[in-house]
């Protein structure tokens, strides 16, 4: 393969779709690598090999590319009711097994911490996440759970969950980041189970 | 009181004391308000209205002044043993209610939320931030507890604490965003007793 024009456009234009999706992908990279903030159109656009003005025609804002680029690793709305179905006295077990092999895999935690750590960066990629996570997550499962409370139960759960995700993937504190995964499943399942089926108190 | 005069020491130059209490005044309120990666030095100095090069001389650089100003809400040494005497089935909501309390006191609040803003921000502050929590809530809550397992479960009572400040107060999902205080200490409290006291499987 021959090397990639660096930042200038050479050669055959590619397509828009392939154009759209070189964009995508150094958006992706970028927000992952530096975060919300300090990722630009302008860095974007060069990571990509394309104008500034390309990026903005097809996207808008940084912000409606973000929303673009940030995809879950998995889609809620398929895998909450195979996992919700059946005996609910194993829900927490098989939720927990899900997600802690979700972060396993490199790429379904790239996904999950670029999510949190934008999460926590500033407050507009605040916003977009709490619409996100509530249209995409929180009402499928509470839909799928359909008890009262459901909302807050689905919240729980989801705050368990970041919190695993910013104390052994993000910040790495021990004994947590290193624990054997089949040990993390044990250790949470019980938290997940009540979160979703015992009485909150 | 007379205005602070804006940038440029003029008059009667404060002590060495009050010149360092008005940086890390400064710094605290531009970590908290900006978040670690994009709090400068300069800014920081033209805050508190002093020279960069007088940031630097007390403080080294913006990591070792990042370190002396995240303070956290409440000393772990002082508290946890307190929390964690007498009975033992009580722990969790013992624990539960205190953390919410400081979370709801908007001084404690912005202090936590300005730490886990920082540990997500950038891998510095993470790995400062991983020593910080290591030797000043692991380790005494870890001594305190006295059992095998202990520092692991202080790393899952930790978890849950950083995803609570997540969820409820910088995402801000709803209803947890909006639950009574009293509710949400009954809602997490059987999670610390079980991380605390409980098989973790």
């Amino acid at each position: 393969m021959s090397p990639r024009p660096g930042g200038k456009r050479s050669g055959r234009r590619p397509g828009e779709s392939g154009t759209r999706e070189a964009i995508v992908r150094a958006a992706r990279r970028l927000f992952a690598d530096l975060g919300y903030d300090r990722t630009t159109i302008r860095a974007i656009a060069a990571e990509a090999g394309v104008d500034a003005a390309l990026v903005v025609h097809f996207f808008g804002s940084k912000q409606q590319l973000f929303l673009v680029v940030v995809e879950l690793p998995f889609e809620p709305a398929a895998v909450l009711p195979r996992l919700l179905a059946g005996d609910r006295a194993g829900v927490g077990e098989r939720l927990a097994r899900f997600l802690v092999a979700v972060l396993e895999d490199p790429d379904g935690r790239g996904r999950l911490t670029g999510i949190v750590r934008a999460a926590a960066s500033e407050p507009e990629a605040a916003r977009m996440l709490r619409e996100l996570i509530t249209e995409r997550i929180v009402t499928p499962l509470a839909d799928t759970l359909g008890v009262e409370d459901a909302r807050l139960r689905a919240n729980l759960v989801g705050s368990q969950v970041v919190g695993l995700v910013m104390a052994r993937y993000v910040v790495g504190v021990e004994p947590l980041a290193s624990l054997a995964p089949d040990a993390l499943v044990r250790a949470v399942a019980p938290t997940f189970q009540r979160y979703l089926t015992e009485p909150l108190g």
